[in-house]
């Protein structure tokens, strides 16, 4: 049976990024369906999502599977076992996934409140973006990837926040290769991979749309 | 070489409860230590949870596993593959791993919002919670668990929170019996295994509880 793989996708989000990080480091070819997620959403996301209603969504012959890291591991599960992006030892899974939880609960929340806000509420959540990155580098160590040699789940989890760096520097005032280099020396390390290249959008587009989103907030 | 399992714990955190109902189903034998997260935590919790400081913290000889989620996947991957929690097939897992989420995203805020606050507020975080609540019983279906006729991941996520039924119930004034009744049946279902049943506090305990912390809160 020919197999049917759709994603629906939102280019500026790092989630959909990761899932078509996770879907390309698999050699999966896939349907890709760009959502028009400020205006209206497609009945497709809405009767594959109905309790989220977002973005990404993994439609596998029918089936859809929901938020992000619940799709990397269906990815990492259902393709390619020759090449896992999750660690095979039960610890390093859990490590793994706990650091790919946090960048969930703190470094995106974090980022988010930067680029949008201004003032003390802007410096604030700056300062806890970048004390985040430092967190993550410190957990990086001295190693190519999060994954040690091989580019994996933390890896596929985080990268896609890269694209966000040149807004977030440049609406927020600071510079991530001064305070976390060794991250941004990782980040560029994975965009040399295709998987990454391909799934990244544009620094500058990137800013122009959160310049974008900006100014509807502040005006709010 | 004999095994260390310590559980870093504190009783009323249905959280906590998940770890201790995944090992129980595991015959995991384990040394259960309560913090006492009100007033002042403990020297290993601190060095076993830098990150967020919270419990439950499984220690596994000596290495730690955070997050309740990541626990019970962790306990799954390493003892009794013979009874695992988790499907095997990968849709099946994914859809397990969504509604576990959205019990951590949607159900516990809700409920806790709605136990803690007065008049409007607490109003909608019950509709929130009933009609959370009334998802996952449409997710449950006609089946005795929600891993089917086995006992799983979602099951041990979610029976936690029957433990403070009671207390929702009498704070906020609604019977969930009435709600969702084959809700409760599952619940009522689940309470008849050893694992569940002794890793469950009582529910006027949990009560109690709560009406301390809510007395607390309304005084700030």
């Amino acid at each position: 049976m020919a197999e049917e793989v759709i994603l629906l996708d939102f280019w500026p989000s790092p989630f959909g990024m990761r899932a078509k990080i996770a879907l390309r480091e698999k050699g999966v070819h896939f349907d890709l369906r760009e959502e028009e997620l400020l205006s209206n959403k497609s009945p497709l996301l809405l009767q594959m999502n109905p309790v989220h209603k977002k973005i990404p969504v993994l439609i596998h012959n029918g089936k859809p599977v929901c938020e992000s890291h619940i799709i990397i591991q269906y990815i990492d599960e259902t393709w390619g076992p020759e090449s896992p992006l999750l660690p095979s030892e039960p610890h390093e899974r859990a490590r793994a996934r706990f650091w790919a939880d946090y960048v969930d609960k703190k470094i995106f929340p974090a980022g988010r409140t930067a680029w949008r806000s201004t003032g003390e509420a802007q410096e604030a959540a700056k300062k806890e973006y970048i004390e985040g990155l430092k967190m993550l580098e410190g957990e990086l160590g001295d190693t190519a990837y999060f994954g040690g040699e091989r580019f994996g789940f933390l890896d596929v989890s985080l990268i896609p926040f890269y694209s966000w760096f040149y807004a977030v520097e440049t609406l927020t005032g600071c510079s991530f290769e001064e305070e976390c280099p060794k991250l941004v020396g990782w980040a560029k390390r994975c965009m040399q991979r295709e998987s990454v290249a391909r799934s990244l959008p544009d620094q500058h587009k990137v800013y122009d749309f959160m310049s974008e989103v900006r100014k509807k907030v502040q005006a709010q």
